[in-house]
């Protein structure tokens, strides 16, 4: 390790700056210079945006940059640092994982200064930007093979002061959905590390299936309203219209709300986003591939609840996640 | 080779038939026996319908069970044969090739006994199947990583008559989208096998994106729509719902007609299927991934056109396809 990780200017200068976040080199590869954007207003909220923390949701990276364009003209207060692509590594891989030591980084926060690339860069965000913001917009999405609605995220957390600002917070983006999402496979991601440092952090999660003009639209109005919700920039904060309809739901699922398939076959998904379902009510149907005559089996739903997302229709392994579905939170 | 390739029932029976295309083992694997359904009512067209041509376009397969499901109960003379799944190998992986000897079944038409195992499933196929039928539907998609309208295709045909019927059947699907599609990696594909045997042969482009329940009903509205314009069924057919129109367009795309990435880095859509564009109109605009100081390059329409299809936001490499466009039919 030759050096500690650093940023290439001073972000308490006034006004706008570009630069890198350095992340040191170690034994699997050489340095990393991820590009960042700092815009320095003065007093006010200190928000740190990320992208591409996944290198298969491309919709972070590209709504970060559409940020980076109209920011100068409209941040009328604060801070906000903007790193568009935190994995560039995985983006250029087009891959969810860090190719190089198949690392998640989402699962190693907050990192290792002496460990693998992935690790690397947890470490070099932990200790050189999250300590710059009080607030962390990571930007997501559920990749190509889900159709899943745009949503602002989290986990609960053990603090009700910090869960209820939270929760505030992912309400104020006003995408289709806000959810509170409880699952155990959390140690090791950038949320926690945030929380822990008593930080407000909304994971959003910007949909699923291709990324396209119409939809790029609807992410980049959920942070201008966040952004405005902050008193970052100026403006009325509208919900963005959404397959017709202009409106937002607050929803949780557990793990006990995923749906799997019970054997191999062609998943023929049934049901869309934000249908209800009752109990019995088909969500798929699960075809075997290797005969006409056996029967398929029908997925279904185990009570009352709302899709929350569906996979595409695909050829899936038993026990594989094909549908998630959610009920209305309540806090 | 143990044997020659053959069905394990006699489709010239009378009813529905269920059974298997047997595929000869090779060097490179044992026998494969793929799923067949027949339904023989005697007089009338023979229609060959399959799917599974390329492993990540699930549209297809999924489809074909919905056709075997409400068949019997509706066609009312000739012959359907429907092969739901023609390269299970490449299903079972999630991919457009066959991972065992990384061909694309649809460039090594008409087959080899004696080749490689997609070479001898195209060889089944060419000898057992198509002689069997005088029209066949290839069920394709344009797989997770475009957005594409749901489309019935053609290459131009050099014999004019077979031409004009093969776009009126194209045209019969009443799909949002016929197409003639000019390009020149043609050699091997399964429609070239089947003009040069003077059939009518459509190979439908069933869209991109996530694999849907809204959209599978177009898909399957499509396939219907065509049996009653070959008299199989009975019924009205109508123009499926397609993004809030019930319309249908004719156009053509040639080589030139393709837009592709100036250098690598990240591509964000700008424009959706369908839409308009005059020259000089941006499509997209490429984001290098190294820097927030160089600038972003827009990507601009070549002339009068119509955005056929359109990449999902992504990292790609330089002379990467990020777009197609097209223009109204001129037979």
């Amino acid at each position: 390790m030759n050096e500690a990780p650093h940023l290439t200017f001073d972000p308490d200068t006034p006004g706008v700056s570009r630069g890198h976040l350095v992340v040191p080199g170690g034994s699997d590869r050489g340095e990393l210079s991820l590009p960042v954007f700092s815009l320095n207003k003065g007093e006010g909220p200190h928000l740190l945006v990320t992208g591409g923390n996944h290198g298969n949701e491309l919709e972070g990276p590209i709504v970060a940059r559409r940020l980076i364009k109209w920011l100068p003209k409209e941040q009328i207060c604060g801070r906000v640092i903007v790193l568009p692509v935190l994995n560039p590594l995985a983006v250029e891989a087009w891959s969810r994982n860090t190719p190089l030591d198949g690392l998640n980084l989402n699962r190693v926060f907050p990192g290792r200064a002496d460990g693998s690339v992935t690790q690397r860069i947890a470490d070099a965000v932990s200790r050189v930007l999250l300590p710059m913001a009080d607030t962390v917009f990571d930007l997501h999405s559920f990749g190509p093979t889900w159709d899943f609605p745009p949503a602002a995220t989290t986990h609960p957390i053990a603090d009700p002061d910090l869960m209820a600002r939270t929760v505030r917070t992912a309400e104020a983006f006003k995408l289709p959905l806000t959810l509170v999402w409880q699952h155990n496979d959390t140690a090791g991601m950038f949320d926690i590390e945030a929380q822990n440092q008593s930080k407000v952090f909304v994971c959003a999660e910007f949909g699923g299936g291709t990324v396209g003009a119409d939809n790029l639209a609807i992410y980049e109005a959920g942070v201008r309203n966040a952004l405005i919700s902050l008193r970052l920039v100026e403006g009325k904060a509208e919900y963005p219209t959404f397959r017709q309809r202009k409106s937002s739901q607050s929803l949780e699922t557990r793990l006990s709300d995923q749906l799997k398939s019970p054997a191999r076959g062609i998943f023929e998904p049934r049901c869309s986003v934000f249908d209800e379902v009752n109990q019995g009510d088909i969500i798929g149907v699960l075809h075997p591939i290797d005969s006409l005559t056996a029967e398929s089996t029908d997925i279904r739903a185990q009570g009352l609840s709302i899709i929350l997302g569906i996979g595409s229709g695909s050829y899936v392994h038993a026990n594989e996640v094909v549908a998630l579905v959610a009920r209305p939170l309540k806090l």
